[in-house]
């Protein structure tokens, strides 16, 4: 950790791919190793040590509960978002199949919802994918729309992972109220921690929460289930969770996430402005100085201000990935999970971009141990790489 | 940490509950601590910091492979014991269907493998449970007189985890050479790092792995999967292990397991000797001091020496494993995960014993921290607790 405020001159760098993973909150850590050295038991065992695991796992339920507004036993705890994906969606396929077989999600979900999908229709399953608009967004009334007497499941997220756009999720779930047969899953994994959401007054039946987004522990993360639901467990064995997620409880990671998300909160409005600011500050730079740029997703009316993708055609996003690395710039092409395949970003297709502008974008993602240098150090390096880049590739200005 | 060499006399404990969980290495702490710190970035990521990571992950996965003798692509890291029995039993389930719906494995597996196959059995696959004798043990040539056109898995563990059992496994994997097309699948959670086991040279295609049973990290395991082995991934998303386990990777937790895989090597022949003396150590003073107490579970010819069953009929486990902690010694009933249950335990009565047998049972586990004044203190405590255990019940003395 050489970064943020204690950053040393030789081994500066600008972290900003906090969508793919955050930096660990060294206050997270010290949790975690403390936790390993003195509470080593196994929560399930009958003695001390056990009970005594046991209660520090309810504690940390507790604070993850109070976060979301919701019941502790409406948590589960699990490997991560995508574990929490596919357990809901898989679930649902499984359980409610005698309900109806068709399902509602958007084009631009994260794999671990999309893959599901594609798997499920292959299984049989209709599914709809909705709409967006230019800017990634899903139009609630389309959800509506779209329901049959068949559908038990609609999936979407809360802020995307490549464009930040903010799904209007509040709108959805108030939308399916009507439709009591009909649930709803969110996947707030890029948003939680820094964009309130309470399932319950949204009637978000389901909602994937994974660590390492938020400056907690890596393979760790939670589902919350709305109370009373019934869902199958994708990993049976010893009963953990309630019978919901059977596997020993990853106790220091459990703990570490309840830390997480305990300085998250602390921050969160603080860091919602910060990040609105660096957000405009870049974008600012970039249309005074820079010529041949795209800006993807919604920028007017609110998406994340932590995610900013830019498109600039003609270039390729790995080249603009490497240059702006060797200035100690770090950002991505398109997500992490899917940064080393070939083909265009699936996300930037459906909002409607030409291939040229797919595979010419980057994504700027801020996180909490970003300082506002980070920022003009990425500012000052675009504003100098790219029309370089642009030069060398014979980019038509506009 | 206040136990193995560093304890101190005001917090001394004996904690013999090692199959249920260790006792986190301070080395695999500081190595995933450091991890956090320095190589937090996303393995998929394009830039350095993700190239860093996914060096260091692939370092890692090369000390499992050698521990094994297999090759690294052949292990695929999973969030511990529990998800990689689930992977391979239904993967084959999916995958394999067409080959024919029939599965065998033995009755005392655990619940990540036992109630799989539950599952499956309600799904329409015909599951045959081979019978064991009275030590635990399943006859190799039973399996093959179980084997029909139909079979795709034979699933048997390596050690038991509530009697310590060793499955003839090797012998098992020799007979199923001769049947290329069924698979074989062997749950070495409580054996790894204690007991060798080479899949390729047993003819094993599937071995699993959890982190925490070797003073390791909790939330990570793995799956040793033959090459060329087709397995249907039970995470899907971002493609994540050869596309095998979708997630972003749990990096400080496979470093922590490789760390943890290097110390156990070290440590493997003088522990494996010690458990030795420290059980004969207790079967002694057993059956020299106390009367009506059964031992389960292959003492004579070679059950894994760390793991000790005791019945004491006309006790209950519970009351038992009480009256020890109140001394400071931590042992379990049954296993972990079934300790909170009221039924006798599954394993026990599938190798004969009585319910009272069963239902008094107290399981004891040793690890690579305990000392052997753990050991001297557990027969001390029990040599006296038993007792007056026995006189308040007034069992009948044999
Ligand atoms: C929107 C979204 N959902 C799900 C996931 C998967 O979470 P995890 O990496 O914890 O499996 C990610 C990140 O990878 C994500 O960005
Ligand atoms: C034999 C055996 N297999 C599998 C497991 C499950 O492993 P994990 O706790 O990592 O899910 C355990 C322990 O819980 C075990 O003892």
């Amino acid at each position: 950790m050489n970064r943020g405020n204690c950053r040393k001159e030789e081994d500066w760098l600008a972290y900003l791919d906090n969508s793919a993973t955050t930096e660990t909150d060294p206050a997270v850590i010290s949790v975690m190793a403390d936790v390993m050295k003195k509470i080593y038991g196994n929560p399930s065992s009958l003695h001390g040590i056990g009970v005594k695991a046991e209660r520090l796992m309810e504690q940390a339920r507790k604070v993850v509960a109070d976060a979301l507004s919701c019941l502790p036993h409406e948590i589960v705890f699990t490997s991560g978002g995508t574990e929490a994906n596919n357990m809901v969606i898989r679930g649902v396929a499984e359980a409610y199949h005698h309900r109806g077989n068709h399902m509602i999600t958007s084009p631009i979900e994260h794999p671990s919802v999309y893959h599901v999908f594609q798997y499920l229709k292959q299984k049989g399953w209709k599914i709809t994918e909705l709409p967006v608009d230019s800017s990634g967004r899903v139009n609630p009334a389309d959800v509506e729309t779209a329901l049959t007497d068949e559908t038990v499941l609609v999936s979407v997220m809360h802020v995307n992972n490549e464009v930040g756009t903010i799904q209007p999720v509040e709108e959805i779930g108030n939308r399916l109220k009507k439709y009591p047969k009909v649930m709803f899953h969110v996947d707030a994994v890029q948003s939680f921690g820094k964009i309130p959401l309470h399932p319950s007054r949204s009637h978000i039946d389901f909602l994937t929460i994974s660590g390492h987004k938020l400056h907690g522990p890596k393979g760790i993360g939670c589902l919350y289930k709305r109370k009373n639901l019934t869902l199958p467990s994708l990993l049976l064995g010893g009963g953990q969770e309630r019978g919901l997620r059977s596997g020993t409880e990853n106790l220091p990671a459990i703990a570490g996430l309840a830390k997480a998300v305990l300085l998250a909160k602390e921050a969160e409005e603080t860091f919602y402005q910060k990040y609105q600011t660096w957000k405009e500050m870049i974008l600012t730079r970039i249309e005074n100085e820079l010529t041949g740029v795209k800006i993807n997703g919604d920028i007017d009316d609110g998406g994340a201000p932590y995610i900013l993708n830019l498109s600039f055609p003609g270039l390729k996003s790995e080249v603009i990935v490497h240059a702006l690395e060797k200035e100690q710039v770090y950002v991505s092409s398109k997500s992490a999970c899917s940064s080393k395949k070939e083909e265009p970003s699936r996300v930037l297709k459906a909002m409607g971009l030409t291939d040229q502008e797919a595979l010419g974008s980057i994504r700027i993602s801020m996180g909490r141990m970003n300082v506002e240098e980070d920022i003009k150090q990425c500012c000052d390096v675009l504003v100098r790489t790219i029309p370089a880049l642009q030069k060398v590739m014979k980019v038509h200005k506009r």
